[in-house]
């Protein structure tokens, strides 16, 4: 990969922002993975293969959790400290936390039999590839270790970084194993939505590997090994990984398509969202009843029946109620364990997330 | 788990053969990765999903592959040196590789719609689990790693088994790409089916992870390190994981079920195998023709017609003189290239493959 060894290079790269040189950064590595990683000719196909596969597969996203490596080192560490190789690396690492997504998203929508992923049809979906996609997973998987290996061997925070993203695989992997058992399609059974089991779905499915991922990432890279830092890290950022997950529940049903670009679909898939796990603890039994008669299907009259009983519930009270406590729980967490770590940190990913409406 | 700290439990374990140790390994690391890894309570049902996957996919093999870590460990190290913790770790690392060769088995079984395994349902054809398979297949990949890390850490190898690991994931992973691509199901196109892609698909796909794999685990917690130490033994083995598939193939057409327990269908499946690929070496056009009416085809009469050409082509034969002239071959190569290793080890492994029928 292109280090920037030449004056003009580096000065070329020195004018781009992040975004900018992350993006970049992911056709070289597109190259390194499939040219120069394996010499042997045999496995010409094989790596076009994955060329293929990285390439439908790992753009096209928001990148907000790649990017938050880089955001969060420089937070970290002080500019003049930076060198611009370690720049390199973090987004290298940002691009490892891409493909640990890639690789979930591949697998998960042929779980969740769904149709279309990023405003394009889901890998599997795609004439010829049908479930040869779970190998393909695998390739996207397996390229996070390649990249890690090639750019950070030397590192000294090489090994930590392979634990942590092989932990941060095996919580996602039971909160997906958790997700899958209590909302399985078809079945309806909305005694198994509590609301502890739909924090334990989120905390491990989601808010590990999308939030406390690229902080620890960012630490380790900045030296930061301590249990101690990271279990404050860790406490903050779950608690706001949840709370990403309660809005973005809430903007499924309340967003507007416009703004958000996809039109919500839980009500009918028959999803464990924040949205009936707190209506159901509020609710008269004959409002369960009800519920329980309309909820998981198909048909826009059955939709609107569910809607109808959340209006009655004052659901969009009830959550920006829930906003507004998560807000201030947030702040206080913040003060409380991110003593030694610069605020910023958090604060800059908290605004991010708070009051959007996408 | 149980490292034998009472004289009590040493001397009954010292009475067992590695094959009834392992055994009863097994069951403690099922404990220990569902009850001991992981203490949130909200995890439960998740665990118990994972206890379910690891006691139908792990075990119920030959098991050929994790017992040879202790095997070629004791070749490497001498009895009195070596500890019964080292056992107790060779034997961990051994079913690390059956881990490995689940993980693969329960995903290999979903991509090519099989039906039975090891003499009982494939685990995705179970009532209710289906394609959630496919996360199953990911929790088995993750114990391998979450079993080193808590029985390997603070050994001198530990970064060299999962570096070992992870890229024989990948190769494995490679060669399935190779081998889905050379035969889709259901498309017959006898062209791609060439030598060198059969010898690429077998060494990716297989040779790797059976043969180098427990053989290098053992070097690298022998203490043996050296590149051109790993490549030498990696030059013995593969040749013979390339030898063990053509015979492999070879026995699916001319084995006796009796003995074998199983009755071949590589004809009906469309499968690059030696035997299709050797004889389009050696056939005239119009076999060939004969060949792409009757392969790949599920009626009897096919089967036999296919058969028959290969008796005319006295398949027999080759095939028989291809192991005598690779039994040679190897051991050539282990005068060779292991001048430094013990040749008994992979002599043991040799002894084992050669001219056995089932």
């Amino acid at each position: 990969m292109d280090k920037g060894t030449s004056n003009g290079t580096q000065s070329k790269k020195a004018l781009l922002s992040d975004p900018q040189l992350f993006d970049t950064q992911f056709d070289e590595l597109v190259t390194e993975l499939t040219e120069r990683d394996i010499a042997d000719p045999a496995l010409t196909d094989a790596l076009n293969r994955l060329r293929e596969v990285l390439l439908y597969n790992a753009p096209g996203g928001k990148k907000n959790r790649g990017l938050s490596v880089i955001g969060s080192l420089r937070e970290l560490v002080p500019p003049t400290k930076l060198t611009q190789d370690a720049v390199q690396r973090a987004l290298l690492v940002g691009w490892c936390i891409e493909l640990l997504q890639a690789f979930f998203l591949v697998a998960d929508d042929i779980m969740d039999a769904s149709v279309t992923r990023r405003g394009q049809p889901c890998w599997y979906k795609k004439e010829g590839v049908g479930l040869d996609a779970i190998n393909d997973s695998f390739l996207l998987e397996a390229a996070i270790y390649r990249l890690l290996r090639r750019h950070c061997r030397e590192q000294p925070y090489y090994l930590h970084l392979l634990e942590l993203f092989m932990e941060t695989s095996f919580q996602t992997e039971l909160g997906q194993a958790l997700d899958l058992m209590t909302a399985p399609p078809g079945q309806i059974n909305l005694s198994r939505f509590t609301m502890e089991r739909y924090k334990a779905i989120v905390k491990y499915k989601t808010a590990f590997y999308s939030f406390y991922l690229p902080v620890a990432a960012a630490m380790y890279m900045a030296g930061i090994n301590s249990e101690v830092e990271h279990n404050n890290a860790k406490h903050i950022l779950l608690e706001m990984g949840e709370f990403f997950q309660i809005q973005d529940d809430y903007l499924d049903c309340y967003g507007d398509p416009a703004v958000t670009g996809k039109i919500g679909t839980d009500i009918q898939d028959n999803k464990c969202s924040w949205l009936v796990v707190t209506a159901l603890g509020v609710m008269t039994p004959e409002q369960r009843a009800e519920l329980e008669a309309c909820y998981a299907r198909h048909d826009e009259a059955s939709v609107q029946r569910v809607k109808a009983l959340y209006s009655t519930l004052q659901m969009e009270d009830l959550y920006h109620r829930h906003e507004e406590d998560s807000y201030r729980r947030l702040q206080e967490l913040i003060a409380r364990h991110a003593q030694n770590l610069p605020h910023s940190v958090f604060l800059n990913f908290a605004k991010k997330i708070y009051k959007r409406n996408k």
